[in-house]
């Protein structure tokens, strides 16, 4: 359990570099996100490893193996605002750990190890997704280097500010030949190992999704003075919506659906609504159970606009396709969890993870580790505990030790 | 057809006293407010009628009959923001042009007539409500002058700018005993003359209602990772409640349920949210039916929330009683109606008016008139026609003639 310990030590250690002292919040090339590179770096180094910074600021540590193929890990190190100090830096301390024990006892693997702390994920600054993975694999669009954040400072102005070089982004991307593979270990962010009591799972997928906004236009109307029965009330309909899209999405399975923002527009407490709109996100673990429900939800949506007499006006605002982990991983990561006498869960991620991004160029697989607290995350109360950190070392190491880089079917 | 055109014309002349050119906004004691006010006594003196403003501001005509019982008539000049032009103002204008063709041809009732121009009933300044009803029957709590509108200044500061003492309010209110009845004509506010083809209706009652807000706590979580099964997500819940106090408010007669604010806190499209609130109005012709209604649909939202394993809080905001209309009056102003060749529908009033104040003091009535464009009201939209308000002139001149003092049981 030393090792575990260590883990959520370091945890709350880089917890401490943050914008705020009142809430964990850091995002990309602030002080506090500087402050946290340079902490990581020096672990990395610690651990036997060489360490690089790349052209966006990820802090890449090296620590060789008996060829040039590289086995890819890592996960990133911003937060949300408001955050919880799990989310991601676990992805980084985890393998650090390893690393260091490999380095302790002069054990070199088959691969070189790579461990990427991603400078950039969540994109809270400048709205951004996957700023640092898509860099390191050349699939940042030029355009993101112009986005402002809340103080109009240009992402590419932030870089030149933090001694980088926009222009090295696109030159100095990653040869994706040379990785053997991806994994990343992430906290799970969500009840499913907690309800289950599992300290550690394996991730199938990561989710696909997609965004809708719709605006149901019905009739405003004096609460007292229209009839129930040839209103057009707007909210009447959204909820009946709202319940359709929970209905439907609770079929089973991985598909969830959520209604995340509900506004009544010019809402009084004595005016029938006249017109509301709302959001509604959709995921699965597989893109065949998601695109089937959004079809039939969104289907339902327009079935009720149309009894009701209303508007239903919807637009898609945003999708992801679903990422397979690696089946051979998944089964790597299974065993290795297995190893230390626990079951290995296997669960899909609703989340996106940087993952995603490496997955277009070598396999990859995930694994999660319990998140305590009811399973709440991006959020202060979010936690690991020590055993669970304790596992996620035991078992990644001995993933590593049985990792064979001509092992699997290789793209 | 004289008649009606003549007070549309005027209700448009009046509508041009506004606090703004671009919409019809007209609040107690502003200049707008007070032209107004000098508009609508200029056309009382010249229907033959001796003028007082009272203490409040309100403006009241009378024409003397053969006794000093008063036949009182009137309705609102005051109006919502960026409201609709015929609300109030109707019933001050029709009561003058009956007043004004009797004095043509030198008639006189039996009981003198008194037209009162409140000053203000909607209360869109000082956030009061039935202001000059109350006034002048000496319902007005002393607290109410110390209200302050939107730039600080208090009800009673705005009284003394406009030449009113605050002081004479109490003593300045009228006598009961002298009141044979009070009759309130007034655009209906909703479309139910207008969807079963009446221009005119007799109101059988004004309706009992409350308020109340409605607090639902779940449990928020990231939208894409907390299964389905095990959410406690604050707005599907509130979504059955919503549809729940639509069913039960459904169940026929007046009774009328409306949720017109509902807000999720910190919606976010991808976080499953974890406190709603909403507010709830229920209202209905008799006070058994709104108690039953209410009672019903909130025992309803009490069960979806214990069902879902959320927190419900509720809190009753505001009630009013049902005001039932004089049965005699109802049947005098039904045959005055059919006397036009039309039918005489009774119908409840969802709205609130000043009769439910004079109602304390003497029986008393309402005619509604048609409400065009769809039955629209606090809205630029609402309107009358030139057919609807010369039948409404017809109907009260008629009343007017048959209206005996000793008619009637009286208090």
């Amino acid at each position: 359990m030393n090792a575990g310990h260590e883990v959520i030590d370091r945890i709350a250690e880089l917890g401490r570099h943050s914008e705020s002292p009142d809430h964990y919040t850091r995002t990309y090339l602030t002080p506090a996100h500087q402050a946290a590179a340079n902490q990581i770096a020096q672990w990395m180094r610690e651990a036997g490893m060489s360490v690089r910074v790349d052209a966006i600021g990820s802090v890449i540590g090296r620590y060789e193996g008996s060829t040039e193929q590289t086995l890819l890990m890592g996960s990133h190190f911003d937060s949300v605002r408001n955050g919880g100090k799990y989310d991601g830096v676990l992805g980084i301390l985890v393998p650090i750990a390893c690393v260091a024990e490999l380095h302790r006892r002069g054990e070199r693997l088959p691969v070189a190890i790579e461990i990427a702390a991603f400078a950039d994920e969540e994109g809270a600054r400048f709205q951004t997704s996957f700023l640092a993975s898509r860099a390191m694999v050349g699939r940042l669009e030029a355009a993101v280097l112009e986005r402002r954040d809340g103080d109009g400072v240009t992402l590419a102005d932030a870089m030149r500010s933090a001694g980088l070089d926009p222009a090295k982004v696109a030159p100095s991307r990653i040869d994706p030949s040379k990785l053997a593979a991806y994994l990343e270990v992430h906290i799970e962010q969500g009840p499913v190992l907690l309800n289950a009591g599992r300290p550690l799972g394996v991730v199938t997928s990561i989710a696909a999704g997609n965004r809708h906004l719709l605006k149901v236009i019905g009739e405003a109307g004096h609460a007292g003075t229209v009839p129930m029965a040839i209103r057009r009330d707007a909210l009447t309909a959204a909820a009946e919506m709202v319940l359709a899209i929970e209905k439907r999405c609770s079929a089973g399975g991985s598909l969830v659906g959520t209604v995340g923002v509900l506004r009544v527009k010019d809402g009084t407490g004595n005016v029938i609504p006249g017109e509301v709109e709302f959001t509604v996100d959709i995921r699965a673990a597989d893109g065949e159970t998601q695109a089937a429900g959004a079809r039939d939800a969104l289907a339902a949506c327009d079935a009720i606009a149309k009894r009701r007499g209303v508007k239903l006006e919807r637009t898609m605002t945003h999708e992801v396709q679903a990422v397979p982990c690696a089946p051979w991983l998944q089964d790597e990561i299974a065993r290795s969890i297995e190893r230390q006498g626990i079951e290995a869960m296997r669960l899909p991620s609703g989340a996106g993870h940087d993952a995603m991004v490496l997955a277009e160029f070598t396999d990859a697989g995930m694994m999660f580790v319990r998140c305590g607290a009811g399973g709440v995350s991006h959020n202060p109360a979010e936690t690991v505990s020590v055993e669970d950190a304790g596992l996620a070392v035991a078992a990644l190491l001995d993933f590593l030790r049985h990792f064979r880089q001509d092992a699997p079917p290789r793209r």
